[in-house]
């Protein structure tokens, strides 16, 4: 075999096609493109209202088994199947999320994709890209900022310090910062108050891009951010701080979808890019719907597994936005689910039939749980080349008994060439009619029905446990008007269960809610539980540590 | 007289080419511009190289009279006397600061000129323009996560954690951030230690930008960059901690000038943007060379009076980079000029020629202190409606006192048209000869020294005073080899003293150097006086609370 090229080798090699062209095809003129460089460009406001009276393609979801070290590609298979469709002679767009900058210097190697199924320009994707991530930053310190200031100058809202909600972002791994007091060094400096930082995907504002409609959505849901109490225990809102227009003027140009192309000139949609442990952990509505009056296909993904990504695209974004996918693709590999059945890291190489059907069960749970959601499956088997023959068998037999094809995908390797026979299959179940969406709970019952629903029914957790202080703020949130939003659950994305290491399919295991926070703006309420961590740090050694400009200019060690 | 339109509506008004005609007409081909929209673009490195060897131009410094709440006008007579320098036949180009985001949102307006000499488009190059101050705020932040994160790793580089001397920044005025506990809440958010924010102009990594002649020199830099001191007081530097590297994979489109227009067409690149009374205060070295090596004539501004911008400009700027200006223009108006001398700002609108002259002291020693670096002087003034013959009169007549004309200036209602007669008289100055640029002080006296030289010759300060921490400090950083640095003073804009009160021109005032600060990287050591902060705060009803996008998509409230 030849030497394998690194996904950044791959990705220098590309012959990209002018930005404009891209969006030509797709019917996008080009003045309403606004470029970023050559091979980037933001779809213009107008051009996308102007849209409205199309009808819409057909939308498919790409989500994954839980996610493991040995790697599944989502992304890559999300890619790779609009590759596909668009080889088949379907006009497929795909949309994916933003990778975000702080975690490409941790552990987290590029995220757009990989192999022959990439999009790029891949090194602008996982860097600064068009910005919307630092707008979103500036956007939501912009309103910290306020607040405190606001409290300086007199507190003409009488709010409680003790009980500001609203934390500071920043798009970097950096542990230090999770917990702190601010305002220390006297009068001048302000009230000092306990506070922290989030990173940047995991901030409200984020959210409310990924899910506002239009600008004039997005400037209503800054305003229904609830920032904190007052001494009387009413909310604060952004717009109570009169911060909600200026942040709407910073994130005027990052709420414009942003077009690149894959590999093989197919254009995608990289825009808004929550991550799905933390938040709800998917691209933009605005992207989402233009695609699809823009294709006869809309491929998109939601991040980690089923569990979590999955759940939220339907319970969150779908339900929010009124979408209605069509098909979901759930992406599986050898080596996943061999570590899902107990084989270590470093012995996935070596043929084990064994293991593997009993890391199926994971599989096979998140295929029963998406079709909760009315919605039909099929599995994608990302091929790695150490599978063997035997292994790929086992896998397929297993997806069968279960209700399901499961079909092997070699576009990493191959891109659209080898994926063909998926692109078939989804066109298939899409075009089939079988798809009957419907969201896991309905928006009428209590916050805490909502988390224990979930729980069971997508978790098979046994039991549901809190703290008082937690039951009582979500019966506060009931109480305010709040009572109909939708739960986002912020969990470790691997295993069903909160803890890390159990993974497989787990039964009766007890998830505990930490904490409770209120998106008023986004419109739903994140229950974080276990160890989960809304400000990652970094390891040992920092890939960062790695990544250098080389002599032609060119960025290495981003993979 | 008609209604007077906001600069913000002319702005809007203005008749943009498309930024590829405008880079044409430096002979910048199409292939050699990374477009950003249609009205911003970056010049590629690889074209920047092929330049250096053809001859420079003549490079022209505007400055000021110390600022008043009157206003002065100094980029608004930088871009003026670029088109008016166009318009009497030369091939010139502007060089001026990118404007901080943060302050946009406090009291500050927009900063791209005014009236009908500006820089368009005005509302980007006020908000995220082309990400250039977003990409050095996560440069900086990234070292300072790497920092905290090699502590909780083990420390192999035993770093004294109570003398980690590197902050964090943000693009924002937020008083909150300026002194801090981070680090809280358990063993794994590390080492809990005192720590704070600056504003992001006021970042090291920022004067380095500036500074740095390419990006091999950008990377040198950063990893010179001092960031603490281990336990046995030896420096620790960011290539100890391996950080450089990835810093400058995030510079590396912020390091490419960005090139836009005026509102009459003539090209102005907008690149680098610290503050001079935080940091050195110019805009980039790579901006003005390339612009020396593409027009006739630079014109570039030094930020805020005389006494801070053109002193750095000459003493940091032109020293290291070994740039010979061969002119300066001193802005002045009638009415700061009257606020010099002692007239309240509800007051200025009436003539008050007696006060008019006791406040051109200010001026006259701007006049002397420009003099001193062996540049020849003009002086601007910057016309206001209310001026009255007689105080224009009473300003030329100074000048002429002081050697200098003094002329009369329209641009800001009449665009180029208004300032001919400036741009002829520093065509007359910059091909006269008459330039012999000299640095205030040599590089090898003893830091202190320098502060003193600054001090006595600059601000007429009788003395200079330092807690025995600061003296020591000093000497420390000459035995370590930082002893020929140039010194960049943190101090007031509003006075020649350190007290914003005391106007006019101030004789035998205290100037105590509160802290120091060495900026290895940048290569210069940071004297902090008087009551000057590196983090703003937001005034008591922000501009933020009247920015807004209106129904056609268009930002209000920036002016």
């Amino acid at each position: 075999m030849a030497a394998v090229k690194s996904d950044i080798e791959i990705a220098r090699a590309a012959k990209k096609k002018p930005i404009a062209e891209i969006g030509a095809r797709l019917g996008i003129p080009a003045d309403a493109l606004a470029p970023y460089g050559y091979d980037k460009a933001k779809v213009g406001a107008d051009f996308i209202t102007s849209l409205s009276d199309r009808p819409d393609g057909k939308l498919i979801l790409v989500t994954a088994i839980n996610p493991t070290p040995a790697g599944e590609g989502k992304t890559t298979t999300t890619v790779g199947l609009g590759d596909g469709l668009n080889r088949i002679g379907k006009k497929a767009v795909i949309c994916v999320r933003e990778p975000s900058l702080g975690p490409c210097f941790g552990t987290k190697g590029g995220a757009a994709g990989g192999g022959y199924a990439q999009v790029v320009p891949m090194e602008d994707i996982n860097l600064h890209f068009t910005g919307d991530f630092h707008a979103i930053t500036a956007a939501h310190n912009l309103l910290a900022a306020m607040i405190d200031n606001h409290v300086y100058w007199g507190n003409a809202e009488n709010i409680d310090v003790r009980r500001i909600t609203w934390r500071r972002v920043m798009d970097m791994n950096d542990r230090a910062l999770r917990q702190m007091v601010a305002s220390l060094g006297g009068v001048a400096n302000g009230f000092p108050r306990e506070s922290g930082f989030d990173i940047t995907v995991a901030s409200e504002v984020m959210a409310i891009l990924c899910l506002a409609s239009d600008l004039n959505d997005l400037e209503r849901r800054l305003g229904d951010i609830v920032v904190g109490y007052r001494f009387d225990r009413t909310p604060v809102f952004a717009r109570d701080i009169k911060a909600h227009r200026a942040m709407t003027v910073l994130l005027k140009d990052a709420m414009q979808p942003n077009l690149v192309q894959t590999l093989e000139n197919n254009p995608a949609f990289v825009h808004g890019g929550p991550f799905a442990n933390i938040a709800h952990g998917c691209n933009s509505v605005i992207a989402t719907r233009t695609a699809l009056k823009l294709g006869d296909y809309v491929v998109t993904e939601a991040g980690f597994g089923a569990d979590l990504g999955a759940e939220k695209f339907f319970d969150i974004k779908c339900r929010k936005a009124g979408l209605k996918p069509h098909a979901a693709v759930i992406v599986a590999t050898v080596r996943a689910l061999k570590m899902n059945g107990g084989v270590r890291k470093d012995d996935l190489s070596a043929e084990n039939v064994e293991a593997l059907q009993r890391g199926c069960a994971n599989l096979g749970r998140h295929i029963a749980n998406v079709r909760k959601f009315g919605v039909p499956v099929v599995v994608a088997i990302n091929h790695f080349t150490s599978d063997t023959d035997a292994e790929i068998s086992a896998v397929k037999d297993y997806a069968a008994r279960h209700g399901s094809d499961a079909i092997l995908c070699r576009h990493w390797a191959e891109g659209s060439a080898g994926i063909e026979e998926l692109a078939e299959k989804v066109v298939e179940l899409a075009e089939g009619g079988q798809a009957k969406f419907q969201p896991l709970y309905p928006d009428h019952l209590p916050l805490m029905e909502k988390i224990e629903i979930i729980a069971s029914k997508i978790y098979h957790a046994g039991e549901v446990t809190s703290d008082r202080g937690v039951q009582d703020q979500l019966k506060t949130w009931e109480e305010q008007g709040y009572g109909d939003l939708p739960i986002c659950v912020a969990k470790t994305q691997y295993s069903f269960s909160t803890d890390p290491n159990l993974r497989g399919a787990p039964e009766g295991h007890v998830v505990h809610v930490r904490e409770v926070r209120l998106s008023a703006g986004a419109g739903f309420v994140v229950a974080i539980t276990g160890e989960i961590m809304t400000m990652p740090g970094l390891p040992r050694v920092p890939s960062a540590e790695r990544i250098f400009l080389n002599d032609e200019g060119f960025v290495e060690g981003l993979f």
